[in-house]
């Protein structure tokens, strides 16, 4: 057993075929914005992973964040975080234009890594920071939550079924109103320097599911944009991609207007519609299927649970080598490149 | 009395305030396709019109669809129906590149003209249709059925109220089979050469639809097509158009998957959807309005009656001068200059 508990300590090995015990992973958030709080009360119910140390660029916010979420360890730079060899794995919840160094810096020092979304801003960061996950042997994932939910899951089975026939057209958006966030002090999501705005704060979801569901990368990319004149980012985007097979793709995402979210997807003989795709009901979860001329039916995912929960679990599956990973860190190459397509244009 | 009768067979004047009697305007259709077979079983409903005779480009075609509908004239040529003194008004439903031609003609013969959609299939045909119906004093209508339709009516009049708050995005979608269409011998619809393809069949709608909710025209105009290659033309198209008030649409239409219809509007406070918006419900026409965090509530129009019937008692008001057009001939130059700047680059 006593090697079992040493092999939890170390980063890219832990629980295998075999052992009898699920040892716990060792989690460390770097970065402590509002998504950061969420992720920290969903490991708290998580099965194999426990939340043992926060990093700020302050103490100050790295210790209130610490007694707020009754975490052992406060650390007031990210390097010392990184330094703690007690910490398996890290997520990373800094200002996206971080998000690139800060994982490299803890690929180094061989922790596993959960990037927040978008994992890079640009696909050439994503391939830097896959290949250096490659090198260094550890886990990187993309924290895709709404992929590792049971619902989403549904949704590709019921996809590869062909029970709508060819694919015509994938419907998505993702709109809410920032202003309902409990977000105190300076807002990352408004400054253009950090690439705020609705796109890169919630436009991946929709690229994601598109490139998801078409199962190829986009061959064309427009998009049109609505620019908040107070804070100089989009508060609104709409795009269409069209992919190789044919298959159209339109979304629009935004923060400033009611909260709407839904995937839909068209095809020859039928329809398939998630109405809470992104941040699915934990106790029912429904995808309602159309066919053509027939009534509408509904797929129940019954207690599929709290998606930042299921993460963290995915996440300890991944590592411990229980499973594959259900989005490879390789998947957000192809959605930083729409992402960031479109935002060299918004702002050129 | 006699001056009343003698009135209606006068193109331009009609019913008026003060008369007593409501009457008939007589109507000749131009084109026998299948959407003339509607129009004709709904003008047998009108209260103000009686349909008067048909012409085709052969006999032969004019003759069976005149047995058909029980129709007292059948001409072989267009020429020989707008040279009939006794027909009031035509409804042209020719092949889309046709249009504006057929149109003139009616318009030189001295008849009103409901044009079926799109008017003409450029901003430059409209404009000219525009003018000489202006310049011959005749009422020129595009068939945009659904704008006539009291569902159509409430639903401006709800965002008028501006219940929703600042508009934000404007979701529209079209699509059906067309396979399922009763259509015989040659179809139009597939045939590049006459401006065939989802877009110029149905795109007209989504494109009408936001630029009236946006109250503007397009500033930017992006789109993505998939081409059938067995016909050549499109066989769906999603596009993306952004309104100079920073107002974003984007739509989908197609004919080759199954039925998909709505309007959404999206705003800062809340939400309209509209789920049968083209071909509204007869009885009983639902529009479901959410505001955040508030549950939906459905508007409803009772008994709104069937659209093309309504289209044309809306037609004759119009040439009575009993109402002003819903929707003037004049507004169609927008959407066919965005109809047009897609096909050209769908086909360059």
């Amino acid at each position: 057993m006593r090697n079992a508990v040493l092999v939890v300590a170390a980063p890219g090995v832990a629980y295998g075929p075999g052992m009898t015990t699920k040892p716990q992973l060792s989690w460390g958030i770097i970065g402590t914005g509002w998504i950061a709080g969420v992720f920290a009360e969903a490991l708290a119910k998580s099965r194999h992973g426990r939340l043992q140390a926060v990093a700020s660029r302050t103490s100050e916010r790295a210790r209130t964040f610490a007694k707020k979420h009754r975490i052992a360890k406060a650390y007031g730079t990210y390097a010392d975080l990184l330094a703690d060899p007690a910490i398996d794995v890290v997520y990373i919840s800094t200002p996206h234009p971080s998000h690139c160094a800060d994982t490299l810096s803890a690929i180094k020092a061989g922790k596993h890594v959960l990037c927040e979304k978008p994992m890079g801003i640009t696909a050439a960061e994503c391939e830097r920071m896959v290949t250096a996950a490659e090198r260094k042997g550890v886990v990187l994932l993309e924290a895709f939550m709404y992929r590792v939910h049971p619902q989403t899951q549904k949704l590709q089975e019921l996809l590869a079924k062909g029970i709508i026939g060819d694919l015509r057209c994938i419907r998505t958006a993702f709109t809410f109103d920032l202003s309902v966030l409990p977000i105190t002090g300076a807002n990352v999501r408004i400054d253009p320097a950090l690439r705020g705005g609705s796109l890169y704060d919630v436009g991946g979801y929709c690229i994601n599911a598109s490139r998801m569901i078409a199962g190829e990368e986009p061959a064309t990319i427009d998009a049109a944009w609505s620019i908040d004149p107070a804070t100089g980012v989009d508060r609104a985007c709409a795009g269409v991609l069209k992919f190789p097979s044919g298959v159209l793709a339109h979304f629009d995402v935004g923060f400033h207007s009611i909260p709407t979210n839904f995937i839909e997807v068209i095809g020859a003989k039928g329809r398939i519609h998630v109405a809470s795709p992104w941040w699915p009901e934990q106790k029912r979860a429904v995808i309602t299927v159309q066919m053509t001329g027939k009534k509408s039916k509904e797929v129940v995912v019954r207690n599929g649970g709290w998606i930042f929960t299921i993460e963290a679990d995915h996440m300890a599956d991944v590592i411990a080598g229980r499973t594959k990973p259900l989005i490879p860190a390789a998947n957000s190459i192809g959605t930083a490149r729409v992402l960031d397509t479109i935002w060299r244009r918004m702002h050129r």
